[in-house]
């Protein structure tokens, strides 16, 4: 039995509805940012990064969303979550969830999380003020090259969906024009019309 | 034969040295930044990233250093460069990968790539005074959780190894007091032990 630790509107939105597509054996710890419990002396025993998603396994603690990713799918073949079999299908599907964690979802870091990279109002500001653009152009690489459909690599489910789905959902408070993105948006109600995501979907609530 | 572009100075140094650890077969190309060759039209018809290490395959295009790391590793078994055999430990293998991606070379790029996130010339003054605590701060976390000693993962030399080497030599252009980081300097000296790193950081210069 796992124990999973995630906070709701964060990145670990996309593990939870991987485990819960793999049918593993997980309890789901909420943690709440508002109060700062990521920074709890608790918590930081378990992940010093004071950050979600963490997957407490009998082997040890795992972080980072791309490393939990590819974890579930290993460790579940049979939901075939990746295509461990091929190793260059495999590194298609790990380019894509780098690029969201390294570029997306730093791009989208900047509108409340500033402090970690400027001290000044005046930058937080400025930060803010670009979301819209950053986040429109990733969003418009992601549609227009990355995509393949209807899933984003291709027929087949994989970890990737997830991850995009739940990054996807930031676009419309980022300021992004969804109206431009309508494999990203096919995509988001496509995911939607699975069990296991409407279940976490509805438990993160 | 793969063909494997890259920039000097860049994070494409990890997968270079890990190219030349695994025996492939690659011819180098090396880009010049200064002249912004990474934005060049017959660059993005091959990475419309604009961005370096790309690695061409015969299969395709492979982006993003913690996916190429992983490719070259499960391409190359006998270099025995990740566990892919124990998903825990791959995972292991991949948080830290993913970890240096989102978090340690983004703390960095905020020197020279504020553009990326923001527009005024007082907010890249700002992101610039940061980056000697926030690298001190990310490598603080590495000194003290991540490396076990002689190499990242313990006994085994990884994709780790190149990766944290790579990054690891932009510490003292960035301001950091690398005499509070011993394991990670001592991890350093090892590595330019290593023929295979020799070989790719003179052929870098």
């Amino acid at each position: 039995m796992y124990k999973f630790y995630y906070a709701p509107g964060t990145c670990a939105l996309a593990s939870h509805i991987a485990l819960e597509e793999a049918g593993a054996a997980y309890k789901a710890e909420r943690l709440d940012f508002k109060s700062h419990q990521q920074n709890s002396p608790d918590y930081l025993a378990i992940n010093p990064k004071g950050r979600v998603p963490t997957l407490v396994t009998e082997q040890g603690v795992l972080t980072e969303t791309p490393a939990i990713l590819a974890f579930i799918a290993q460790t579940f073949p049979e939901a075939k979550l990746a295509p461990f079999d091929n190793a260059f299908r495999f590194a298609e599907v790990q380019a894509f969830t780098s690029y969201l964690c390294s570029t997306v979802h730093v791009a989208h870091a900047h509108k409340l999380r500033g402090y970690r990279w400027a001290t000044e109002e005046s930058s937080f500001a400025d930060m803010k003020r670009m979301i819209p653009k950053t986040m429109a152009s990733n969003f418009a690489l992601i549609e227009r090259d990355m995509i393949r459909g209807p899933w984003v690599m291709g027929e087949t489910y994989t970890i990737c969906d997830p991850y995009l789905f739940t990054i996807g959902l930031w676009l419309e408070g980022d300021g992004v024009d969804v109206s431009a993105l309508p494999k990203v948006m096919a995509h988001r109600s496509r995911m939607l019309e699975r069990p296991a995501v409407r279940k976490v979907v509805e438990e993160e609530k």
